[in-house]
């Protein structure tokens, strides 16, 4: 692998290949297939078991070419995993010890600590392996929903998990590369910090949708306020993905929805008082420390 | 009170006064400004008890004067109340007798049936009241914060209860007068959808604003996803308009939060399942009968 003196030892990403073809990996691939041999791509190769996903990624940009088997992946200077985090974790599992030395290793789940658990058990330490979560997306599923236009100015995290100064420089070159703001961050506070900032309304917007108005559609759909749109939008994602990091994130998802239930039975019981104590209570609630 | 043709008898609106010069009272003034004579507007007339706010909506171009006594805008032809909800009952309850015969009555609040049965007990039959709920609005509280340009299109609900073809009348008039669509529906109806379209929404907005990440705010502030941007926009409302509808409708609201706190509670039980038992329930959520 060559060197990219304007990036540190290590950060080029060289002949990247990317497993799964759906939003994100369609998303990330776009973007580095731009960013070209400036940002030190050489090439994008992809890979998902779905192959009509996979000639659509490709279709849309998202790659040079597509690889026949996943074990072709193996060749890449830097792998990229873009699937739900279950499936991140079995590949890891079942590569993890695979990758030559000098490869790069960063996958792209919604929850990290499951995903550098594994990659701490599996990965030898001659590969460059790091957590990483690119902040951006909208919420149609599969190549057609990918929009490398978000990835501009978003959060790209790396989550670091031993010390590897060429994983984190490769994660970094990464992030730069489709545009995004890398941010270095222990897996643990990512995954509490996004389990409410990002898993927790999701949860909150599919619950939204189980409603039943009980009145005609056409009624419903013109009653239907923008605070309403706004909160449920996120509920039209892929449903294996958003169940796959609550499930991979549950301790830190059950923790938060249960503080929300706590703040919604407060919120419950004030309904019954004046309307100035639950205006306090609101007034009191965005006054949380912290808060986001 | 003059006819207007095109729009049926009774219809015309004529010296129009406004009671509160709020968000929602400015944005209907901007409007009825704009839309003038040719809605069948006379004039347009301001108060509120906050002078202050008062001259500032004056200033947005909400109405050609402003009134210096309350009292004044029984002077009215149609007289729009445009405070929170508890205060429009309480408006109902204090100068809903003395109004002139033939005055058309119409309020803007977002819970209806407390409004339409204080209008029942204290409007004389001689005086034309209906309940209206203009759907629209961004959550920058105060005459700053209107923006008339969201009522193009938007529901105008207007909820009759008892037979008065001048007032639906009235109240289509101005609904279409701001451009918007009006809506004629029971005001029990538009309390029990709207309790699940907008009135939940603003609940889980608070309480999700309530949170703690834990973090610092930098690193929050990055982990921030649009999810969480949409689910909260509305925690910046005024939080005594949101107490005022909130409570006005505790009824429904109070059966829409638990049928939520249901639901959040079954997915809080399948985080501790494997990711496909939870994907099913994600999909099954998104397929209620008469959802939004």
């Amino acid at each position: 692998m060559s060197l990219d003196g304007r990036s540190g030892a290590g950060a080029r990403l060289g002949r990247v290949a990317i497993i799964g073809a759906g939003q994100v990996g369609t998303m990330l691939g776009m973007a580095l297939v731009r960013a070209g041999e400036e940002a030190g791509v050489e090439e994008v190769a992809l890979f998902d078991h779905d192959r009509s996903a996979m000639r659509q990624s490709l279709r849309r940009g998202a790659g040079h070419r597509l690889l026949e088997k996943q074990e072709e992946a193996l060749e890449s200077d830097t792998l990229l995993l873009a699937v739900p985090v279950p499936d991140i974790v079995k590949l890891i599992d079942a590569l993890g010890a695979e990758l030559r030395p000098g490869t790069a290793l960063i996958d792209t789940g919604g929850a990290k600590s499951v995903v550098v658990e594994a990659m701490q058990l599996r990965v030898p330490l001659s590969v460059h392996a790091i957590g990483g979560h690119p902040m951006a997306g909208g919420e149609q599923p599969g190549p057609a929903g990918a929009r490398p236009e978000l990835l501009a100015g978003a959060t790209f995290v790396v989550t670091p998990f031993r010390p590897d100064p060429v994983a984190v420089a490769r994660g970094r070159a990464l992030a730069r590369a489709v545009g995004a703001r890398p941010l270095e961050i222990d897996a643990g506070i990512h995954d509490r910090v996004v389990a409410r900032t990002s898993h927790l309304p999701h949860v909150m917007a599919f619950a939204l949708v189980a409603m039943d108005s009980g009145a005609d559609n056409d009624v419903t759909q013109a009653l239907t306020s923008t605070s309403y749109i706004g909160a449920t939008r996120v509920a039209q994602s892929d449903v294996d993905m958003v169940a796959g990091f609550l499930c991979a994130n549950s301790k830190e998802v059950r923790g938060a929805l249960d503080e929300l239930l706590d703040v919604l039975t407060k919120i419950g019981a004030a309904l019954e008082q004046e309307p100035e104590a639950l205006a306090d209570l609101l007034h009191t609630a965005r006054q949380a420390p912290r808060q986001v």
